[in-house]
């Protein structure tokens, strides 16, 4: 007897869809599917909706190509930001992250990947010439922008595509930074990796 | 500036409805949320009209109590299984896991928890008179039950539940039984608990 006669038609296809969902197992799938069977009908029908929304109304901001309902985003289109410091991130993810800080009132530029050969992702597969594009627009404009933080993630693939920007960006008037390598607040030394360490101790600071 | 701002309203409505799932935390629901941004719109409504299926196709079995969109289930209804044997498990995925094995062929009964008296569970709360109704009514209808098998977990409140259902059942002319203790398969004696191994010791059987 397979497991499609012991299971209804509209419980296995839940668990279908779950699965395709990243990090979510036919184990995971089943227990999901089972605590919504159980739970009221109102949160699988609040899941409905915002899933039924999400792509109906979002697009991305033709500035920052951050994830948006209105174009501009609210950042692109926030007159009490910071718009000469532009951001530059992997993902949106990565702006929600940074927002949450609450230390950062600049603008963003979201590429939507890394250069990552091995994947076939190439430069121009990234938002980078949309940045590069933006950059000179803002010049024309007479608002040129003072500084780019290039603000990949601190893995080779980030390293690399920050690198590579940086290149693109020679020649330009503007200054280039990145957020800084070091210890986490919070973390062990003990349990810090060698590159962790050895990157905290170059950029050790006055105290 | 809140996180909302750097967010579209529908992506923070699904990543708050995706975190009111059992082991899915505001990390986890970001990241899901994030990848149906990314995937085709075919996925998200998948997932949507499946949810929405979810509370209007299916129901309780009146017979078994195991989750089914047709009343009696697919296992009750059919006629070429021993419905003398009746398995007594907690939950409906129990039913998936014992199907998935392939080698019962009997019929269930789900309790839908176990006694749990730290939780408030009581056996009245649990669908066990409605096993002893069952049993009755089987054998008014001259097709009485030879054997219950009580397949709750191997934990204290599935054992204890087991207990309880077992003491209910004296009397009646019905074997019960319950599922072997012992190593699983692919396991490592090394690594076994010493419970585990006791009750396997204990369960030897001719080689």
């Amino acid at each position: 007897m397979s497991q499609s006669s012991a299971l209804p038609p509209s419980v296995t296809r839940l668990i279908d869809a779950l699965m395709q969902l990243p990090g979510i197992g036919p184990k995971s799938a089943s227990r999901l599917a089972y605590y919504l069977l159980r739970s009221p009908a109102e949160l699988s029908l609040q899941l409905a909706d915002a899933l039924r929304d999400l792509k109906a109304h979002t697009r991305l901001c033709t500035v920052c190509f951050n994830i948006t309902e209105s174009d501009p985003c609210p950042v692109c289109s926030d007159p009490s930001r910071d718009h000469s410091v532009i951001c530059v991130v992997e993902e949106p993810l990565d702006v929600m992250a940074i927002e949450r800080a609450k230390v950062y009132r600049g603008a963003y530029h979201v590429l939507h990947g890394v250069i990552s050969p091995i994947n076939g992702v190439g430069p121009e597969d990234l938002k980078i010439n949309e940045l590069l594009a933006r950059l000179r627009r803002a010049g024309d404009n007479g608002q040129p922008v003072r500084e780019v933080i290039l603000a990949t993630n601190p893995t080779v693939e980030g390293e690399m595509t920050a690198a590579f920007i940086q290149r693109k960006l020679t020649g330009l008037d503007v200054r280039v930074t990145r957020l800084a390598r070091g210890l986490p607040v919070g973390g062990d030394l003990e349990y810090a990796d060698e590159v962790t360490l050895s990157r905290a101790l170059e950029g050790r600071q006055q105290f």
